[in-house]
């Protein structure tokens, strides 16, 4: 890439100004070198955000965008229980994107500041990467975490008389890209609220935290809650019960947006029945949402009980942009 | 993704063919879980393979693309005397491949072969990743290894005064490119040995362990001697000198494909003089090529000595396909 070394540099100064306690070596090495400490294991994951399929280049903002690819992969810690201590990002764009970068501020350092305000928030400081010329925007980044040696919230631990839970509210991801696409219209306030959370989510990593010890099983909500829901029943090898009237949604959310969006990057959880679960964490609030049920064969896995009705609740899954 | 489930279900069945002692939860959850052990420092470094810059479908396997995007990522932990203990695999592919699948063996599994082969010879287990589609193959590489603390090999450490060594020979990625493209005519067992090299390269792990203690500065040859020499002087504050004659050279391989050729995956390190650097690293040859100088205004920070005559050697970096 032309300018690469300058790139880097300029890159190396920006990701200086987040505090760094684990990084022992950042940006300008074969690789970065992290100090680790007795007692801890390692969460690492890795998400891309790619143009046409994750954003669209006309919808979303370069702060939105790197706001976005981190906060994928910062919410797949929380629902570890894990705690950031290191990002990588590997980059890849187009032409266009990377000559332009002598107007100040550039794409790219929009893009850098969008994700490096998140980084900063969240104590996820960025400690290397890669850089690449590519026909289409490719962002791919790796969240490195830490947490307590057999503390980590697993996918696997629900069990059949657990309940069933999810912080804050499902739907907006959803419904901000069906308002972004047009084919939504709701009020002036809810129009703001959910995209809002859509170009900005939450990830829920203070949340995370708070319920190793609480949560039997936890996981993220990225691609929406009937597929989710049904991932974490297979890991565990039960099945589930949703109450349709639990549901919390976002404002103007429909049951279905908030049962099949993807993009809202909350925590589902479960917990014994006899477990305490506070209604709120860290000023986001909690919703028992339905119950952990033994799976049986010739029973749907994940079911939406609706008043009487109980009907078995498809995994729809996440609806891209195409 | 269609059949995503499906297809992560095979991948991590195909990944668990390789011991990993490291990890202790891999595919399947948010997030992957390693254990860590006291005294130790982690390595991490991130490399994207993508169409179109770094191999074509039409010239490189499936086979040779999954170890040529591992093999990056192996070079640059060997770089700092690291092993791997995980690797994360980001893979995003055209529709037409991924449909492909029903097709045994697909170019999925064609790429996982190549990249768990080699996975499997250097201790470096599949743990997590993400999967995609994309209009085009891009494949990104995060590898995850250990060092002792305080020991890594870094770009920095190198005084004027030490000597510059290399592994192997040089010019191999390159001259394989050419003959790729039809560019360069050589002899039949030329031939062989430079395509083998620029499909397989192989990553020198063992080499940079036994460099531990011995070597003052190392980086990888990834972009090409000129290039890198470069960022290692600049790293450490320092300038070089090469020597024409004493370059090991692939076979039928030009000067300058052997000084400004990408991909060859050797190590550059530098030594105090004093040091006594063994001829061979675990059956690699090891090749004094020049020495370390101070950087001084007004002189190239890298010179090529040839005969009598020492001219400035310019960083002319990594040619690509485009």
């Amino acid at each position: 890439m032309q300018g690469e070394l300058e790139l880097i540099a300029k890159i190396r100064q920006r990701a200086a100004e987040v505090p760094a306690p684990r990084v022992t070596r950042g940006i300008g090495d074969d690789c970065a070198l992290l100090r680790t400490t007795a007692g801890e294991e390692l969460a690492i994951t890795t998400d891309f955000s790619i143009e046409g399929r994750h954003f669209k280049l006309e919808w979303h903002t370069p702060e939105s965008i790197g706001h976005r690819a981190l906060a994928r992969g910062l919410s797949d810690l929380a629902a570890m229980g894990a705690k950031p201590v290191a990002t990588f990002l590997s980059l890849a764009l187009p032409k266009k994107l990377t000559a332009a970068m002598k107007k100040e501020p550039s794409w790219m350092d929009r893009f850098y500041e969008g994700m490096l305000s998140l980084a900063k928030e969240e104590g996820a400081p960025l400690a290397g990467g890669d850089l690449s010329e590519s026909s289409l925007v490719v962002a791919d980044v790796m969240l490195v975490g830490t947490v307590p040696r057999g503390k980590a919230l697993l996918r696997s631990g629900a069990r059949a008389g657990d309940k069933l839970y999810v912080t804050g509210a499902l739907g907006a991801g959803l419904l901000g890209l069906r308002i972004l696409e047009g084919k939504r219209k709701v009020s002036v306030e809810a129009e703001t609220d959910a995209l809002h959370r859509h170009f900005y989510p939450q990830p829920r990593i203070e949340q995370g935290v708070a319920l190793r010890g609480v949560a039997s099983a936890a996981m993220d909500l990225s691609d929406g809650l009937s597929m989710d829901l049904a991932r974490l029943c297979a890991e565990s090898g039960v099945a589930a019960e949703v109450d349709a009237a639990r549901l919390p949604r976002a404002m103007e959310a429909t049951l279905a947006e908030a049962l099949h969006g993807g993009d809202d990057y909350e925590l589902l959880f479960t917990a014994p029945a006899k477990k305490r679960v506070p209604k709120r964490l860290r000023g986001v609030e909690v919703t028992e949402i339905g119950r952990v049920v033994v799976r049986r064969k010739g029973r749907a896995t994940v079911a939406l009980v609706d008043g009487k009705k109980k009907t078995a609740l498809e995994a729809k899954g996440w609806e891209h942009f195409s």
